[in-house]
C-alpha cells in the first residue's frame, strides 16, 4: 500500500495540518488554534491529538504514514530535529522531532517554515522549474526563504533570510529587534493596519472601521479610493521593493514569489512592489526578474511540509537537501 | 615533473600574472599595465607575450603548464569561457579561454576576478575552513564572493554580490549605475578621494594636499588628527557596516572579509564598520561574526586565478566549484 506522509505547519495563531501523497496532492486538512500561551508539550499534545483524529476520520492506518515534516517559526536545528527558538512561540531547545517519533514510529524532519514554504513552491508553486529563487511570506512577521543553485539555502546557522530587519528607513520607529526602521515595521500585516490606525487617530481620514481594521478592510477601502489606504499599501509596496532590490542585487536570483497574509492584496500591493524594484534594480542583474505571487497561496507551509515528510525516506532523489 | 599552474587577475589598471603549484605557493609573479583602451585583443597579445617572457625568465618549460586561470571584472559565462561584460576593460563577448587556449595548449578557466579572489582567501586566506563567509572588495568599485554552504556562489546569470549598488542613502549623489547613493558612491577609492576633495574646495579642511589625494593619503591624514579624513573614513565604515548588516542578515555568513585598496586602511576604517554592523545587525544571526581584512591582500586574485586554474584539470577534489 502506498504510503502517506503527513505535513504540519505551525503558526503562531493556528496548526495547519495535512496528509497527501508524494505529488503534493492534499488528502486531508485540519486547522486548530496553536494556543502558545500553553506552552511546547501542551501544544505538540493537542497536535498530536488532531492528527490521530485525522487519520481515523480518513479512515488511514497509522502504518501507512512514511513520515512527518514540521514547519516551525524560528530558529531549527534540523540536522537534529531541535527548534532552538521560536519567538512566537516562546519555544526554546524543542525537541520536536523527538516527540512525533517517538509516538508515530516514523521518521521526522523538522524545518524553519518560511523554508518549508519556499520548498513547497520550489516543489510545487511558483519556483517549479527555478534553480534560483527567492520566497517573501509577508505576514505577522516578514521572512524569507532562498532556492540558490537548485538547494534551499539555510545559512551558517539555520538563521539565513531575515530580511525583514533589513534597516529601510533609519529614522523610522523602533522594530522589536532594537533596530529602527526595519522592513517589518512597516510592510508586516500589523504594521499596515498600525499605519492606517495611527494616522485615523491624527484625523487623517473617516472611511475605515477602526473597530476591526484588517488588512484585508485596507484592500477593499483602497479599492474604494480611500487615500489613506492607498498611501498606506503604497509606503509597504515602495519599501518592499526597495529592499528586493538590494536582496536581489546580491544574489542574482531569476525570481522573487511572495506569499503570506499580506500578499492577498495582489496586484493592490504588487504594483508598488514593482516599480519601486525595477527603479533600484542593477540593470543586467535585474532584467528580467518577476516577482509574482505564491501558487500555493497559504497551504505553501504545509505542502512544504509534506515535502520535508518525504524527505525523511530520501524519497524523491531530486528534492534539495535544507540545512 | 610536476605540474606548474599560471593564475592571471586582470584588472582595471594593471594585470598580475604569477606561476605557482598547487598549495598556493607563488614561485614567480610579473605585473604589466592593462592599457584597457587598446582593445581586448591587443590587452591579452600582451599578456600571452608577458606569460612567455616569464615562463622563459623562470626556465620554465610551456609543457610544465598545467592549467591557467583568469580572473576578470564583470560578467563572466564560466561555462563557455567568455566575458559577457566587462565595463572597465570595455570587453564584450571577448572568448577569453579559447586565446589563451590556442595558444599555450593548455585547459583554461575563467570567472570573475572577486570570486576568484574569494577562492583565494577560502584555499589559503582568511577564508580557510569556513564554509558560510562574504568577500568584500573595496577598489574602484566595491564587489563581493559569496562562498555558501562550502561553495563560490555565482548567481543565476553570474551576476551575484552586487553590494555595492546596494542604495544606502536614497538622497546620495548619482552613481554609475543611473542610481543615487549607492554604497559605491560613499566607500570606493574615487569616492572617499571625491568626497574629500570637495569638502576642501568648501573650505573645510587646510591640511590635505590636493593635487595628489589618494586613499593612502587619506588615512595618513586621519593619523595625523585631521577632521576631515576621519570624517570621511567614518561615512564610508558607517555606510559599509550598514549594508554588511544587511547582507549577514540575509545570508547568514560566519565571516565577513574584506580587501582592495581601500581595505589597506584597516582599523582606521574597521573601527567604524565593526561599530555600525553590530548595530544593525540582528541578535542570533550576527552574534560571533567576524569582520576580518583579506589574510592574502592584493596577492588574492592572482592565487584565487591560481586555484582556477587547478579547477581546469579537477585537482583537488574539494575545490568548490563555480557558477
Amino acid at each position: 500500500m502506498e504510503s502517506v506522509w503527513l505535513g504540519i505547519d505551525v503558526g503562531g495563531t493556528n496548526v495547519v495540518m495535512a496528509l497527501g501523497d508524494g505529488d503534493g496532492n492534499l488528502f486531508a486538512k485540519k486547522r486548530i488554534p496553536t494556543l502558545a500561551a500553553d506552552g511546547a508539550a501542551r501544544v505538540l499534545k493537542r497536535i498530536i491529538d488532531a492528527v490521530e483524529a485525522m487519520l481515523a476520520e480518513t479512515g488511514t492506518p497509522a502504518s501507512r504514514l512514511g513520515g512527518i515534516g514540521l514547519g516551525v517559526p524560528g530558529l531549527v536545528d534540523a540536522k537534529r530535529g531541535v527548534v532552538r527558538l521560536a519567538v512566537n512561540l516562546n519555544w526554546r531547545q524543542v525537541a520536536v522531532s523527538e516527540v512525533f517519533r517517538s509516538h508515530f514510529g516514523v521518521p521526522v524532519h523538522v524545518d524553519n517554515d518560511v523554508r518549508a514554504a519556499t520548498l513547497g513552491e520550489y516543489q510545487f508553486g511558483a519556483g517549479k522549474g527555478f534553480r534560483h529563487f527567492l520566497c517573501l511570506t509577508l505576514g505577522t512577521g516578514i521572512g524569507s526563504g532562498m532556492l540558490l543553485d537548485g538547494r534551499i539555502y539555510a545559512g551558517a546557522t539555520g538563521g539565513s533570510g531575515e530580511i525583514g530587519h533589513m534597516v529601510v528607513d533609519p529614522d523610522g520607529i523602533p522594530c522589536t529587534c532594537g533596530n529602527r526602521g526595519c522592513l517589518e515595521t512597516i510592510a508586516s500585516g500589523p504594521s499596515l493596519v498600525r499605519f492606517v490606525r495611527e494616522r485615523m487617530a491624527d484625523g487623517v481620514a473617516v472611511n475605515l472601521d477602526d473597530d476591526e481594521l484588517t488588512v484585508e478592510r485596507i484592500g477593499s477601502a483602497f479599492d474604494a479610493q480611500n487615500a489613506l489606504a492607498r498611501e498606506a499599501i503604497q509606503r509597504a509596496g515602495k519599501y518592499l521593493g526597495f529592499a528586493l532590490a538590494n536582496a536581489v542585487n546580491l544574489l542574482n536570483v531569476e525570481r522573487v514569489i511572495i506569499g503570506g497574509g499580506v500578499s492577498l492584496l495582489g496586484d493592490r500591493l504588487f504594483g508598488f512592489i514593482r516599480s519601486e524594484f525595477q527603479r533600484f534594480v542593477l540593470q543586467g542583474v535585474g532584467n528580467g526578474v518577476e516577482i509574482v505571487p505564491a501558487a500555493l497561496g497559504d497551504e505553501a507551509g504545509v505542502v512544504g511540509a509534506l515535502v520535508l515528510a518525504r524527505q525523511t525516506t530520501g524519497f524523491p532523489s531530486d528534492t534539495p537537501a535544507t540545512m
